[in-house]
């Protein structure tokens, strides 16, 4: 099975997982699922399985299924949180069946994660755990939005915990599924949080530079909850209002006012930069592979996390 | 190790579990689970290991916390949904903490549930179907409640899902760890079904008729948005607005109106009947187990399901 078409296999076991006689479960959750996304993480899994010398690649789908789908769950939640109105180019879960149902949608979405990985033994362990720490980075994300502050340590905290530790795991358990050494695990453990990292700084990035259309997201949401990496950069642990309150002395809009700051400093650059070394440490981590076309692909996708505009 | 001191252990394992590095999962955590609980479902866990011969108790504490940290979670998110300000007698998380850190905290809780099952191989199938199963119930009562009608087909099957599932599994999990034969497990499985069943309904009606203070909950919130047992049996499938309508009319206050009819008919009672019904088929599920303390304690449960003010 082809690397495509493992991917496609992937997108028909999410669709069947979330089968329910309870409708609006069902039709919220193939809502986000036939939205598509960058399919990343379950990439991750598939490629580090096959990379490691994998052969039965019909063992590491449910395993790509999960991680995809325990990161959709999230995004479901983060909508409630956000009061986000746009996701991969549709209208939010939230948006469309109001929030009770957009929260019950995402435990919904938890708990099938745990129907695809019961036949997985111990490697429930390690899913739970990436689990746990994706979880606590959105809580120490919402806690210091809510203080207003965001130091450059606590932002790093974050995107380790949100995003670095579902990347990493999500290549360990392809690795792990694949009887890779223990050598080989740590690799691309490493690969895909350093991976993670990049990632997510270019993603804070974006949201701060790109528009809505292309992010197929609503974009700026970042800024004015006091999240992302330029928010970081730019403030350092002083107050995100305080900015804004100069600005509104001066009777300009305090988000464009803030935003101007941002892109003035020379923060963006800085951001890329980081990225761009991170996905270089990512790739470095390769080298501990056999040569084959996965290893290629997961080099690939070390370019593609940091050269993109969307 | 006696059934107090297990269930003792369970509720220090518990604690345990929830450590996290990130103080707000943490202290809310830990918050709901010092409020406590009649903890039916772990009990119900722990007494069916011992009733079919379970000997290393230890091996059965993880499985009842799991239990017990699922069905927190769903009460954490329940109250966000519900805008519960009180839940064992406490203040709710929603309440102290607001909306973001509830939702994230009924989030950690569901990832830690996994922590503890990561070992427990194909019982992980179970305890996922029955996770789903709760999930689907509570989706299925909001959207009841949101039509503004419920009949009485659809009351059964929430209740079915929403807490019979539970308590069947719990009831099951506990026999399969204690190796028992399948006729006990399917006789722990109906007994947890219909003692289920039994203690929602009176819990839907002690939500009727019962001060807020006793129940440790705000009560009459069931009835104020369309669910529960009384309103099913009342307006079976007609919109509770309406009768809500006729007391405006009356200019009477909507809820004291409605709660009125409720009382004056013989619906109340009829709810009684049901669920000592259901708790004897429950008791009666017993008999397949050889005599012991475990299989006595299993029966006074049912007993104590439905004999209960609060």
């Amino acid at each position: 099975m082809n690397h495509e078409k493992a991917l496609q296999a992937v997108e028909q076991l999410m669709i069947k997982t979330v089968e329910s006689d309870v409708e609006v479960l069902q039709d919220a959750s193939r809502h986000i699922l036939a939205a598509g996304g960058k399919r990343m993480r379950p990439r991750m899994t598939l490629l580090a399985y096959e990379a490691v010398g994998g052969v039965a690649m019909d063992t590491a789908l449910p395993v790509a299924a999960a991680v995809e789908l325990v990161h959709t769950a999230t995004l479901v939640h983060d909508d409630i949180n956000d009061h986000g109105v746009m996701r991969r180019g549709r209208q939010t879960i939230n948006a469309i069946w109001g929030r009770t149902f957009a929260l019950l949608t995402g435990d919904f979405l938890f708990t099938k994660v745990y129907t695809l990985m019961a036949p997985y033994g111990d490697l429930n362990i390690i899913f739970a755990e990436m689990t746990a720490a994706l979880v606590e980075g959105e809580t120490l994300q919402a806690a210091a939005a809510k203080a207003g502050k965001l130091d450059r340590e606590t932002y790093a905290r974050i995107i380790a915990k949100k995003t670095a530790s579902l990347f990493a795991g999500a290549a360990k358990l392809g690795a792990m599924l694949g009887k890779a050494t223990p050598q080989q695990v740590e690799a691309l453990y490493q690969y895909g949080f350093n991976l993670g990292l990049a990632f997510q700084i270019v993603d804070d990035i974006l949201d701060l530079i790109a528009d809505s259309e292309k992010l197929g997201k609503t974009a700026g949401i970042d800024l004015t909850q006091g999240k992302g990496f330029a928010t970081a950069m730019a403030t350092n642990g002083n107050s995100v209002h305080g900015s804004v309150a100069v600005a509104e002395a001066q009777e300009e809009d305090p988000a464009a006012a803030f935003k101007r700051k941002l892109l003035q400093g020379n923060y963006i650059e800085e951001g890329w930069q980081q990225a761009r070394q991170l996905a270089a440490f990512a790739k470095m981590q390769l080298e501990i592979l056999p040569p084959s076309a996965a290893r290629d692909e997961l080099a690939r996708l070390t370019e593609a996390a940091v050269e993109r505009d969307y």
